[in-house]
C-alpha cells in the first residue's frame, strides 16, 4: 500500500497524514480526499477537464481583491454557503430562520432612532419597516440591535458605489426598547445581479443560470443571551424569488409589502423576528 | 422544491441548470455539487472552517503566476493528479506505466545524438541512461522521440534557476533508430522538495507531511502510431521513495542504478520503455 494505485488511491493519500495531525483536521481532510477521488473516478475526469478546473480555480483566485471575493461567490452559487449556514443554525419551529450573510455588510453602521430614514440618496420607493423582536415564547426582547442594510434603487450597495452613494446609504443600527418594537424607513429593495463579469459569472452562463438575487432587506440581529440571527426579508412578488442565484430564499422569510396611501411612504413591510436563547 | 432546504440541497441546486446545458458539463457539475454538499454535511463543516477554506483557496490562487502553479501543486499532493493520470492511461500488463507530468517540462528541447551528455553545468554524478523503446510484442520502435529532463545536483530544474544554470541543462530530445535503442549521459538525479513556501507547503506541514520527491528522470516518449507515454524512472534507494509528496512512484518505474568503474561515468541505468498502440 506504499505506492499509488488507482484502486486504493484514497487510502494511500490519507495514510500519509502524520500521527500527531490535529484530529479535526484529519477528519475533514480524509473526507475531502475521499470525495475528491470519488468524484474524479465517478465522472471519469479527463486530462483536459482537469486542466480546465485548474484554470478556473486559478482565475477565481486571481480576481479576488479587497473589494471582491470570487470564491465566496462560487460557494454561494453552488449552494454551499447556504448549506453551511443551515447546518450551523438549526432552530426550533417558530424561530426566525437564518440565510446567507452576503459580502456587503459593513460593521459599525450609524446608530439611529426608531422611525429614522436610512435612505440618504432620495432614490427609490419609500418603505416603512416595522415589527417586533420576540423570544420563542412571544415575549418582546429589549436591547436587541437590528443592523440593517439593503441595495439602493439601482441595485447597488453603497460600498459598490463609493463615489456615487452617500456613505451609510441604506444602512443603520436600531436598538429596541422594552416593547421589543422596531420601525425605520428605507426603500423597497430591488433585485440585482451578483458580480457576473468573472469566472463565476461565466460558469453561471454556461449552466444556463441567471445571476440575479430577488429583492431583500438584510438583518443582523443580536441581543444579549440570544443566538445571533443573520437573515433577510424578501419582497414577495419578486420575479427572481424562485431562482435566487445564491439560494437564499426561505418561505418563512418572504415578507408582506403593503401599499399605503401616505404620500411620503409608499410601502409598509411588517415582520416579527423570533430569537432563540444562546 | 423551489426554495433551499438542508435536506434537499443537492437536488435544489442541480435543478437550476438550464435544459440546454452541455450534457457532459451537466454530469460533472451535478456530481461536483453532490460531493461538495455530502462533504459539508458529513463533517458538519463549521462557519469558521468554511471561512478558512475560502481563505486557503484565495491564497492558493493569488500565489499563482507564470512561474508558479499552486493549484496543480494542491492537486498533486492530494493524489488527484495521479488519479486523473491513472484513469486516463489504463494500459495492458507489460506496457510502461504513466506517472505525473510535473510543471517543469519545456517544449522544444535541443535534439541530440545518442550518447550525448545533457548535463551542461558539470555538477553531479554522471550517469549513462540506456535501453530500448519497444512495442508490446517486444519489437523495437524506430523514430520514437524521447524527451528527457531532470533536476541538477542541487535539486533544481534549469527553469527554476534561469540565472545560474545553462539553458537546457539536463534536458534533451533523442530519436531512436531501427534498433529502438537509446542512450544518453546525464546525472543521477537527486531528491528535492516541491515549492513549500506557499499555502500548499503550509498545509503539508499541518498534516505532518514532508514536501520531498524521490529522485527521478522524466521521460515524455512519443512515436507515430503509439500512445504518448509520460513517465519517470526513479532511483531505487531514494529515502523518499515510499513517501513521494505527489504520489508519483510506481513499483514498475523504479530503475536500477549500477555503479561503474569508468572514471568519466559513475552510474549506468538501464530501462526499456514499452509503448501501446494509439
Amino acid at each position: 500500500m506504499t505506492y499509488f494505485s488507482e484502486k486504493e488511491s484514497i487510502e494511500i493519500v490519507n495514510a500519509r497524514m502524520g500521527s500527531d495531525t490535529d484530529p479535526r483536521l484529519r477528519e475533514v481532510m480524509a473526507a475531502l480526499v475521499r470525495h475528491l477521488h470519488d468524484l474524479v473516478r465517478e465522472v471519469g475526469l479527463t486530462q483536459d477537464e482537469w486542466e480546465h478546473v485548474i484554470g478556473f480555480l486559478t482565475r477565481t483566485g486571481q480576481i479576488c481583491s479587497d473589494e471582491r471575493q470570487e470564491f465566496i461567490l462560487l460557494s454561494d452559487v453552488l449552494g454551499v454557503s447556504m448549506l453551511v449556514d443551515a447546518i450551523n443554525n438549526r432552530r426550533p419551529v417558530g424561530a426566525t430562520e437564518n440565510t446567507v450573510f452576503g459580502p456587503f455588510h459593513v460593521a459599525d453602521a450609524p446608530i439611529r432612532e426608531m422611525g429614522d430614514n436610512i435612505s440618504l440618496d432620495g432614490k427609490g420607493e419609500s418603505c416603512l419597516f416595522e415589527g417586533q423582536v420576540l423570544n420563542v415564547e412571544g415575549a418582546p426582547i429589549a436591547g436587541a440591535c437590528l443592523d440593517v442594510w439593503s441595495d439602493n434603487a439601482d441595485g447597488y450597495y453603497d460600498v459598490q458605489q463609493p463615489d456615487i452613494q452617500p456613505r451609510w446609504n441604506n444602512r443603520g443600527r436600531f436598538y429596541t426598547g422594552p416593547d421589543g418594537r422596531y420601525s425605520f424607513r428605507g426603500i423597497k429593495p430591488v433585485s440585482y445581479p451578483i458580480p457576473d463579469d468573472g469566472p463565476v459569472g461565466q460558469m453561471l452562463d454556461r449552466l444556463g443560470r441567471h445571476p440575479y438575487r430577488p429583492a431583500h432587506m438584510h438583518y443582523l440581529i443580536t441581543a444579549p443571551g440570544y443566538q445571533k440571527l443573520v437573515t433577510h426579508t424578501f419582497v414577495g412578488e419578486d420575479e427572481y424569488l424562485a431562482s435566487d442565484a445564491v439560494f437564499g430564499v426561505k418561505t418563512s422569510l418572504i415578507a408582506p409589502y403593503e401599499r399605503l396611501e401616505d404620500a411620503d411612504t409608499i410601502w409598509r413591510s411588517h415582520f416579527d423576528f423570533v430569537l432563540v436563547p444562546a
